[in-house]
């Protein structure tokens, strides 16, 4: 599952060769869910394994294992990275989940160079991370807007490779997905919550601009997956045009990082009969 | 509900007096699961009431509204702090969870005086926050095991209230919960942990010599709810034997507290038949 969502280190790529409505599943296809109630269903599935091997990790941590997991979601505007985090996320213990919704950086924020902030937010061992966007908005948003010299933007690729380079040699497994949106589906979810006043607070004039700027962002997007798609940290497209499918796809992936890691419960370093005589005279 | 848990301002309490496995629902009485089943299913239900309120109290905080919870859970071991987050926050929207679990202080938290920590961790505007032990420990443990002056221990008392009743001031609803658990409880849930190696993590032999000095932990236990009961911020006793209830009255007080917050969607700032002109045309 994994391999067959992820970018290939040190090519190219072309987003429009990716079916945002594509429902891809394992190597042999067999367990992806062929419509929305299957899929539905095999995330709940998962929730119980994905809470388990959290568990797993958090207690590890206790006995100084320092593994964690970074999961990074970026997408265009309406494209799920909040409505990952609520299905996703949602089925694990929320103590040990540490998530950052990076905003604009604030004027502090612009004071320190750019991996600053993504520093502060780190998961501590035994935590699972999640970025709802996240430093790759340097190369991004930035980029398009054009918010710093072409030449420093240039350097910033390989700035985050080595800092994405540094964070899995402390034991930070990175989960990079793109969450890949059609135009045609964000019109159709923009004009959604303009239907629903309720949802009119997620709504901002500034989407539409953005908006008008869908092929810059994909460009944007093409050259941050290819050069930032690292055997150390790689990439995923996940197609997004589905919500039900983006909230499995994402759950698998998570499902296979931690299977992977198999994180243990330690051994208790105490004696156990002595502690159970303790307690019985208690 | 709140009421009937809430421990009286002023006065001074008996925990003896509090049944550890009680049920008790509303004014009424009408609408406490009288059994786990009924109790699993009610609080299930809850679930999704509670994520559309803490929805909306974020959607307010969007534009301008500073109010958010700050829920403060205290107990023995055991007692299920740990299990309450999991099980009563599980059903939130994590993004909107600020979650801190106090440990022992590090050097670097004990340089500083002892609400510092605390501070640091608040939650913010539209979020819920929520401590797994607090700076309550700072008169609990701290008095128990004479980690500080007596003297210094007396005069933490008032700095607790005027801190939490700037809290207050400032837009934060406190909600206190001491999860009441019985001394016979305790022994038969640490005597599970050792039965299952998988939970030998959770275990410490340190948990017996905390057993060992009950009476003074209640006693403590006592002195802070009196004093630290406000019309502000006040205690409430939640009784703890039974899992589900203890899960079914926190999500219940969590629920008053914010349906009477009552936080509004805010309305849009811009023209929306002109945004949906510019989406169906582009």
């Amino acid at each position: 599952m994994r391999e067959l969502l992820r970018v290939p280190a040190g090519g190219r790529i072309d987003l429009g060769g990716y079916d945002t409505r594509a429902v891809r599943g394992g190597p042999d296809g067999l367990d992806a869910p062929g419509n929305k109630a299957a899929g539905l269903a095999a995330t709940a599935r998962m929730g119980e394994r994905l809470a388990g091997l959290q568990e797993r990790l958090w207690a590890s941590s206790t006995a100084g294992d320092r593994r964690r997991v970074l999961l990074v979601l970026q997408g265009m505007d309406t494209s799920g990275k909040g409505g990952t985090v609520k299905h996703v996320i949602g089925l694990l213990n929320p103590a040990g989940c540490r998530i950052h919704a990076f905003k604009a950086p604030t004027k502090k924020e612009r004071a320190h160079e750019f991996l600053w902030r993504v520093r502060r937010n780190l998961p501590l061992p035994g935590e699972l991370g999640i970025f709802d966007r996240s430093h790759y908005e340097d190369v991004l948003v930035a980029r398009v807007r054009e918010l710093a010299p072409r030449e420093e933007i240039e350097d910033r690729y390989g700035a985050i490779n080595t800092f994405e380079r540094s964070l899995t040699d402390d034991g930070v497994t990175v989960v990079k997905c793109f969450l890949h949106l059609s135009y045609d589906e964000q019109r159709d979810r923009l004009l959604k919550r303009l239907d629903n006043p309720d949802k009119h607070w997620k709504f901002s004039p500034g989407d539409i601009e953005d908006r008008a700027l869908w092929p810059a962002y994909q460009e944007a997007y093409e050259i941050a997956l290819a050069r930032c798609s690292t055997g150390a940290a790689p990439w995923h497209v996940i197609p997004a045009d589905r919500k039900w499918y983006r909230n499995w796809a994402v759950s698998r992936l998570l499902l296979e990082t931690l299977e992977e890691l198999d994180p243990q419960y330690p051994e208790g370093d105490f004696d156990v009969e002595r502690a159970r005589e303790r307690l019985v005279k208690g």
